[in-house]
């Protein structure tokens, strides 16, 4: 089955083939500018345009939907009722649902017929519970705005959580994981028996780590502060946490861990200073998490940092297990969340052909039906 | 040598005097109402009239003072620099710093000739290392405007530490002690060899721990969507994190952990929540300090909760050690911060006599001049 694994941006679509049973990869790509001024590419349709003319006899499409809120707790096939919730998302990640849909309309357009299944970020994250993703807040405004933890990257975590047991000949059920997805986002899972039970990220992929731009966990009371003494307004605000801050702010320098390690090595003390950062909140996690776990049999590295930052890795985990009885295996797995979603397309679209013999679309949102909520005011 | 300690507050101040080194408690009491509507108490002033009246020849004052920001290490022989750098620290801590400079000036009027020493409440997290005090913000914003993480209750956090050690009968410097301050506000602290590394609370009192109104760590993106979802002003949203929040807003019951361990115990479901996320930061914090310190040999809980709530003490240290080499003694030590405060005034005020021959102040503010700084724009 030939299952084309589309991950759409605001301005990109990057996207990969797979032959699966086989996670053959038999062909990959990504268009990019999409709907910038000069670009000949204007939207998302034509840019999807150019990718099926590159390839051929598609299957299934899955596609990565950054957030499902609470109605998906793992993938789904794609039909109108998935599209509605998927689009009530939006409001709760502005900057990627609405690309993401983008992708699944053009997709629904120009390959009538061909099954689509959305695989979402947050899914993973729906096995936490619910002492670790309500937060000290009015408890309305998780009623009614759905505010709460939902955590990102999953399909990385679960991906990489899945190969550590693969690597240890070890059923999942039996290990606890801790999970380090470091890249241009950053978060650590703590999975336990195979199911996330935390993650630093939380509302959005602003909390947690230190991140290349993003600031990570900060004193809550510095938002306000921060506004009044340099009289921002929130929009500023906003992009001062998620675009000026992180190592780049820190550093004064760049966002690139590469730069940063040979500033620091030329004795830049404020690049040293944020790699000593960035380091120092991932050692704090992993304590978190190996101490709720009561224990940590495996701490996999992954994403563009764990997997060639060496020194990272390393000065992350220096010390940090040498008091319990037994140590965790330290691996680095290199990540493929295209993979995974096409994996999970696969088995998806399989269990409703079983199901449906071969024909017609299932519901596979979770929570029943969309609306069941919407009596609370609840729109995520 | 009689000692007369001040906290004062905004509308209260409380005070004992202590007998040292005899750590004697002579007497104690609390002005309240001070300012109110209708009180007889209009201002510090007469409401330290009304304490000096109660208590005899008094030989020092020891003040605590909130927000010593970094210009004080430890404790300071008030001078009229000493007041200038407190006042510098109004800014920062506008809700404390300036009834605890009232204080203190009410007594220097009161009490002319007589020796006040300030004792913060943020000097024993001085040592904390700068890769766990610097956000992953525009580090600008540490040098022009302070924004760090100061943490507070260092008097009781180092108090408790100490007297740790003398149960143990073990040198302070040989001991990983977390030092967990559960009262109103909530706190905990990674104490390596006597020295804070760590502690929960940041710029301002509100992060870290989910406390009885305010909300601890959220991710900081939160704030401004509330606002926008809400249509809050800064404010109302301040109000919203420090006083309706934590416990409070969990619940929608009460801030008070006896309340809520009865809703609890009679099936109120958000009661039993609220306790539970309580108990869970706890844990989180618990693991990630015994991992920075490779270990702990000490677990101590005090403040009202810690010290009176045993379920809130077994369920945040269950299990959570039980994957280490070497399992910490858990202990429960009263809290005494003006014993604290009374003895570091002792203390420093004798070692000033020894230097001086018993005449004369002696600047005691760390990091030189108070001016050294401003050249750059700092005004904490």
């Amino acid at each position: 089955m030939k299952i084309l694994v589309i991950n759409s941006g605001s301005s990109s679509i990057k996207y990969k083939l797979f032959n699966m049973p086989q996670k053959e990869l038999l062909t990959k790509g990504v268009i990019e500018h999409i709907g910038e001024a000069g670009s000949e590419v204007g939207d998302h349709y034509t840019g999807l345009k150019i990718i099926l003319n590159k390839v051929s006899s598609v299957d299934a499409v899955g596609h990565r939907v950054v957030h499902g809120a609470e109605s998906f707790k793992e993938p789904a096939l794609v039909n109108p009722l998935v599209i509605k919730k998927i689009k009530q998302c939006c409001s709760i990640a502005p900057l990627h649902n609405p690309a993401n849909l983008a992708g699944i309309m053009a997709c629904d357009k120009l390959l009538p017929g061909v099954k689509q299944v959305a695989v979402f970020d947050t899914a993973f994250h729906q096995s936490i519970p619910d002492y670790a993703y309500i937060y000290g807040l009015p408890y309305e405004l998780y009623t009614k705005f759905g505010i709460r933890k939902y955590g990102f990257h999953g399909t990385s975590h679960e991906y990489v959580a899945n190969e550590a047991a693969r690597i240890l000949k070890t059923n999942l059920s039996k290990l606890k994981i801790i999970t380090c997805h470091l890249g241009n986002g950053c978060s650590i899972t703590a999975v336990d028996k195979g199911k996330s039970i935390d993650t630093s990220m939380g509302f959005t992929p602003l909390e947690g780590l230190v991140m290349g731009t993003r600031c990570g966990d900060v004193d809550p009371a510095l938002i306000t502060h921060i506004m009044r003494k340099k009289k921002m307004d929130m929009s500023s605000m906003d992009v001062l946490l998620n675009r000026a801050s992180g190592l780049k702010g820190i550093s004064g320098l760049s966002n690139d861990m590469r730069v940063l390690e040979e500033k620091s090595r030329e004795g830049n003390k404020r690049a040293a200073l944020a790699l000593e950062i960035f380091v120092y909140r991932i050692r704090k996690y992993i304590g978190a998490y190996t101490g709720i776990m009561s224990g940590c049999d495996a701490l996999v590295f992954t994403g563009g940092i764990g997997e060639n930052q060496k020194d990272i890795r390393q000065k992350a985990s220096l010390d940090i297990f040498k008091h319990l009885k037994k140590k965790p295996k330290v691996l680095v797995i290199p990540t493929n969340e295209e993979l995974m979603i096409a994996r999970q397309t696969y088995q998806l679209i399989n269990r409703a052909e079983k199901r449906n013999g071969s024909s017609g679309l299932i519901f596979e949102c979770a929570g029943g039906s969309p609306d069941e909520k919407s009596g609370d005011g609840y729109q995520p």
